[in-house]
């Protein structure tokens, strides 16, 4: 029997990460890289106990060797398996601060967990995604990204440097493994997301924040483009988002 | 029995403007407008003869009473029909030229059918499109832009200047009627769409020219999108293109 | 005697226009260009008494005719005069109103003042700016643009679609022209500019609307630039304006 | 005697630092910083044996203590002196290579010299440019862009993340420290700089490279535009320049 193809999915927790892992968890196993394996045993459970293939590692994407041991594990639980999909969904060094209160850790801190990360990350995932041309879609290789990665923000620095730095990554990346058959995509989300974190935000309006399904079905959407028709870069945003 | 909902696609040709009405035809009545009716009837013939529901109507986008009379002549074929979506996929006034050498009828051209056609167009489907709010998707609104919505190239100026005021207009739009629940977006075509015009155009890579149902597949999930996910702008090109 | 060097501003009002007249004023011969003679008397007057040439047309810049005739009374006012600099700050088409209620003709007023009259201004003007090459600035062409050059509000079509398309014109002309050794620029000002105007604007911050002149200064340094190290686009606006 | 002001301008080589450096010398003492010392003492020598004061600190902008260290030197030299000006000059991590081939360090140099230096420089140098809210001109602090700061190209990674955040810091600071008085500029030089080390580089057309002089008299135009109209963006290019 072919191995099942496998998608990854780098910041999964219970949020835009878990329906991502959901969506894709239907035409592909799953491995779901957390630095907290809370963030990533209810949702590996949920795939298991229905009829899919879901894996959790520990990952703590900022550092190189956690990252390729992540890759290890994923090579050696699904062997021969091709890689048809990689998603950074990373966010971290949101941190709002008068920009002279920030420490040179709080600073490095978005670029670490958005730019560094997608790179190990993006180092890892294409080797494996350059064997995957033959798939039913194109190998893709998305990452998440958010208002932030367009516009700095005051007291934003940590966060706006990081994501404008995701956002040069992807199309850099996009520019040289394009040509080489991989959909790289930059999605920019930009609204307050409907999970439990953001329960006690309220808008006047219904619908106001941006639903976790919704914006995986777009990850799904993208991945399902064939290559004579790449986007590179799409938002989301509720109707009632100002911007 | 209710009537089945309508979508109109201004700008209908052999190339995308029928893979978009072809798609849509799947689940709506279609509007097909084009000045010239060579460009339609192959399309609402092959829609009508494979038990879809096509109508094509001259007119000239530039003029506004032409416009009106389409959208009249729309509600009268398909009475108490409510509008489920409204494209606009006009090109015109794509001229390379020495700027010294164009006259100010063909500078005027890119702005009378990017710019000033969208308005017309647009001012006849919002009404209609604000009373499908209870459709199946979101009313949605949606724009045809190319490269030159965000370049300017030289020698270009009617097209670009065109393009330009045409994705102005997509964001003034979607600012206002968002929140009404009109999904607005703008697609930047970005490329040779492999159409039966551009045939003698080789690359020395396969699938190197956009396709035109994969152009139609993504308009298609624009309209799909919850109000709670609505993308406003989105690119598309083949893998191998230089941007 | 050699002819003094000459430069047009199209669009002089008791704002900006005067200022960079003023400016300009200093070194050069000014043609001054409004449709209401109201608008550029008081400065012909003011330049002319304290010792500098100037000249006020009543010009229609929408019209080629009228703008082709001013350019006409031009060069016969300033015979055998080189082009040093050539301002667009025409404004225009500013209406703020519901998409819903506009008229063609609203609609079609910001293209019309921001757009086409660019292009009669700029074809009248180039050919007379390549015949001062060997001034001693290059010859210079300079676009106002405003934060809807880059932004499409809600109710603000007609004029965002205008200045969109003035900024594609400026980049088309910036990439034809700039290799022939013209400096085309493009300024976009983002804010309340200082004038009688806007006397009834109240910030509660000092300063908080745009200086006319330092605008002024700001188009005198664009045209001083030496063509090695040419600028297409630059902001302003006053330290507390939200961007 | 009052103490002159003082201009501190990180990144001084034999390129556009050393002219920003002769530039504001003019007008203020400067403090030039460079890894190697062999980098700033020419220009020292050569400002200081023409009258200017200017001394060199040996800095490493990625090292939180050197950068510190640096304006303690700043202020020990320059008792009193107030900071009318900073300008972060540093490029580095312009490595061109196949993504797959970067080590980690390669990838982090780009942030850590464009992004992390340009950090630590803003910590130390804006409680400084708060004091000097009453001099001639507003409190500068300006950034040396590139064309990576607005194109992720391939093979460039390193460099464009890194140019990227940079971007987004500027304007971070732009919005939380222009309201406070101090002027944040971005300047995005897109070209080949005419200097030493690019004598190699030829083109057909005379002046094809950027100027350093006039690189360095944009900047001092910047620094002494008035509050009332700030500017924060802007690029500079040679007249034959495709972009």
């Amino acid at each position: 029997m072919a191995a099942k193809a496998v998608a990854v999915i780098a910041g999964v927790g219970p949020g835009t990460g878990a329906s991502i892992a959901r969506r894709f968890a239907k035409s592909y196993a799953v491995a779901l890289l957390a630095r907290n394996p809370d963030n990533y045993q209810p949702i590996v459970r949920e795939i298991s106990s229905s009829g899919g293939h879901a894996v959790g590692i520990s990952t703590d994407v900022t550092d190189e060797k956690s990252v390729k041991g992540a890759f290890t594990e994923i090579t050696k639980t699904f062997p021969g398996a091709p890689l048809a999909a990689a998603i950074y969904n990373v966010g971290g060094g949101l941190v709002r601060k008068p920009f002279l209160e920030l420490s040179g850790q709080e600073f490095e801190a978005g670029f670490a967990s958005n730019g560094l990360g997608a790179f190990h990350f993006s180092q890892a995932a294409i080797p494996l995604l350059l064997k995957g041309l033959n798939l039913e879609y194109p190998p893709t290789l998305i990452f998440t990204g958010a208002t932030a990665s367009l516009k700095g923000s005051a007291r934003l620095a940590p966060f706006t440097t990081g994501k404008f730095a995701l956002r040069a990554l992807s199309q850099s990346l996009a520019r040289e493994f394009g040509p080489q058959g991989i959909h790289v995509s930059h999605v920019i989300v930009d609204g307050i997301i409907d999970i439990e974190r953001t329960k006690q935000i309220h808008f006047d309006a219904p619908d106001a924040k941006l639903d976790p399904n919704s914006i995986a079905d777009t990850y799904w959407y993208l991945h399902s483009q064939p290559r004579t028709t790449f986007t590179q870069e799409i938002d989301l945003r509720p109707y009632v988002e100002k911007w």
